[in-house]
């Protein structure tokens, strides 16, 4: 046994450019949360979360049930959450973030434990946490350019810092931010969060990259942002192969149900299959050829390949998501896409975005838009403790307690609505 | 790394009693075949897996391409198999034995290999292979009493071996069957093989059961041997609670779909859902409500993990699956069930059935039917290598070299038939 003695929350905050989506802007810092295990052996194991207020409560909630149980039982680990957890109203919570819903709670909430978990079973046995998993099917893990629109810099913050990327709201300035992320980190297939202007000026944007990139697959995510009728009347410009998949185009699974029937273009999500009480209307419904697994709400590294097992079954293709995070998540996506023979398109990732890191030896290299599979034990990163504190100390005095990119947007345009679908 | 060495592939053969069902009876030795997978640094690990000519050259066909390899990277063993395995006829093989068809070649050759290298996973990090499946959710797992129709001895060999059962053919003689059975193990659930009689004399036999067994839960399996007007006639009889649940009454997922329509009673099946290929079909018709896993067949133990995250999402009941076997097969089953939190029927087993055994100790004990779960790394067994040669001198001698109930059958009856359905 390696019984848990004590567990660490550290709600952290960092910078995050003023990056646009349907529902608004991003606020000038992203939460997080830092957890840390420590065993009663000496050793420690890391897990990175969503820093939304119910979140930490619910994490500080379970965390004193955990202490004494073995690590390598996260079956017990999850019946306990399960059994102590407080489920808020499933609706609750933000739809561009389907791990700070109601609906998630606890497979949120026992994924950072079990992520912490697999990271001392590493660490304890001498092997990546990939081993733990059946063993890694591919050497680094392929993620995607992602691009967002965005402001120059955030407009009502007394924090005079301004990311490197610049604006962003022209075909042109799109193409220019691809090249620049794409010349950094060599991603070979490319993203556009869309749902912010006009679909036929997004069209362009897309247009654009695809004679910048003629090699490279395109996806565009307008968050749900479109009616049906929109996006029927889009589809003949997304025909040709100008699209590997169109994510999330309309609001709910009916809507995908009904422009999955339109068009052979394979329909991806995020927001609308979440969770494994999500997937019998998806199939009932043909809703959706791509689902996007998120560990931090399907429930962990294992609960992933369970999914990926069920995609296999139904010949459902299958990628990932993401949000704002930092490399304690990248390294857990990593190890848990690299033991996924099925996970076979290039991971979503917000990494580019962030400056800061609370891992030893600052932000983890990318090569041809890759990730490296580590061989070292565990996820095969470690804490860098005054980073970890500099990030606390971000968290207390940014003010912001759970993101809210509506609200931010209202502080732009103040009849800001933030609804879908927009268009 | 912990890299194949070696892999020892040791058919062998065990006394077996004449127990019948719908298509005939089993012959006078049951053929197993036992895997042992050294490594470099010294340990062993075993599996246990169908003894069929077929089975075997598949299991040497491919050990070869696995030394070299590292035992914790299962998910490239899977792949290497898959990619070497000389793929028979899907149609091939015996119905009651679906880890004997054609189409299970893959999960089934994986299957053993997977439970080696994680019994020597677990003898390498200390750890029983439960906490290699995310940790034990319960500290034994319960298996029912497996009854058969039998005649008193075997009527064509020369073996002069009686098995200690006694004849069944009459509902006294299988009350007594049962009594003995679980007087000897304290079984707390009771299935009966059927399809061997008119189904009025078996209704009767279960009737006898229920009388003295008030509070046992019943199951009865005449494995596809029923027609849907039959089984439309009975259902009535099974009204009442009579059933928890009722095994492949009918052939074809077409039928059962038919039958589950027509009653709440919920169906069984390890015959028509014997891998994940099967499941799409079976959701679309409802024509299962629990599914009997058997790793043999379905990939091994993770695989049949991620059966239960499937029956969870669906809400089908889930149980496992027995053919004759020893105490290899045994242990790995108790270990997956103990990691699988919605398991929750007793499992079937064969194994009071059989008198012989391979593992250092002999014959593992029962106690209220149930096997308590190791503490011990790995499976918790070790090979007693007498009696391994015992029993492959056996295979050698017995002159069977592919299970074959019907054959079997027609030395008692020229003109047997075994096809199904019968009634």
């Amino acid at each position: 046994m390696s019984c848990i003695k004590q567990i660490e929350i550290t709600p952290i905050a960092f910078r995050d450019p003023p990056l646009l989506n349907v529902y608004g802007v991003h606020e000038a810092w992203a939460l997080r949360t830092i957890i840390e295990i420590k065993t009663e052996d000496g050793n420690y194991g890391l897990g990175e979360s969503y820093g939304d207020e119910q979140t930490i409560s619910q994490l500080r909630q379970v965390a004193p049930h955990l202490v004494g149980m073995d690590v390598f039982n996260v079956n017990a680990i999850r019946n306990k959450i399960e059994s102590v957890v407080t489920l808020p109203d499933p609706n609750s919570g933000l739809d561009i973030a389907p791990g700070t819903l109601g609906a998630t709670t606890v497979p949120r909430i026992f994924s950072v434990f079990e992520v912490a978990c697999l990271d001392l079973m590493g660490k304890i046995t001498g092997r990546p946490v990939c081993d733990l998993l059946g063993g890694k099917v591919r050497n680094e893990v392929a993620y995607s350019a992602y691009l967002f629109y965005k402001f120059e810099r955030h407009g009502f913050t007394e924090d005079p810092w301004v990311d490197t990327w610049g604006e962003a709201v022209t075909p042109e300035q799109i193409v220019a931010q691809a090249k620049k992320m794409i010349d950094q980190y060599g991603f070979q297939s490319i993203k556009l969060k869309a749902g912010v202007f006009e679909p036929e000026q997004e069209i362009e944007a897309l247009e654009a990259l695809r004679e910048a990139f003629p090699n490279l697959p395109l996806r565009i995510d307008p968050n749900g942002g479109w009616t049906v009728e929109t996006t029927k009347r889009l589809l003949d410009k997304f025909g040709n192969g100008l699209l590997q998949y169109l994510e999330d185009p309309v609001h709910g699974q009916e809507a995908m149900g009904q422009v999955s029937a339109m068009t052979d273009i394979p329909l991806a999500t995020n927001m609308y299959v979440i969770g494994f009480f999500d997937i019998p209307k998806a199939i009932k419904l043909d809703s959706v050829q791509v689902i996007l697994s998120d560990h931090h709400y399907w429930g962990g590294l294992k609960a992933t390949q369970e999914l990926a097992q069920l995609c296999k079954t139904w010949d459902i293709g299958l990628s990932m998501h993401s949000n704002s995070h930092l490399g304690i998540s990248l390294m857990a996506m990593t190890h848990a896409a690299a033991a996924i023979d099925n996970l076979t398109y290039a991971c979503d990732t917000h990494y580019p975005w962030q400056e800061e890191e609370v891992i030893v030896g600052g932000k983890i290299p990318f090569k041809n838009g890759a990730v490296v599979v580590p061989d070292k034990p565990g996820l095969g990163v470690e804490l860098d403790r005054d980073a970890l504190a500099v990030l606390a100390k971000n968290y207390e005095n940014c003010g912001i307690r759970a993101r809210n990119d509506v609200a931010e947007m209202r502080k732009y345009q103040p009849d800001w609505k933030g609804t879908v679908p927009r268009f």
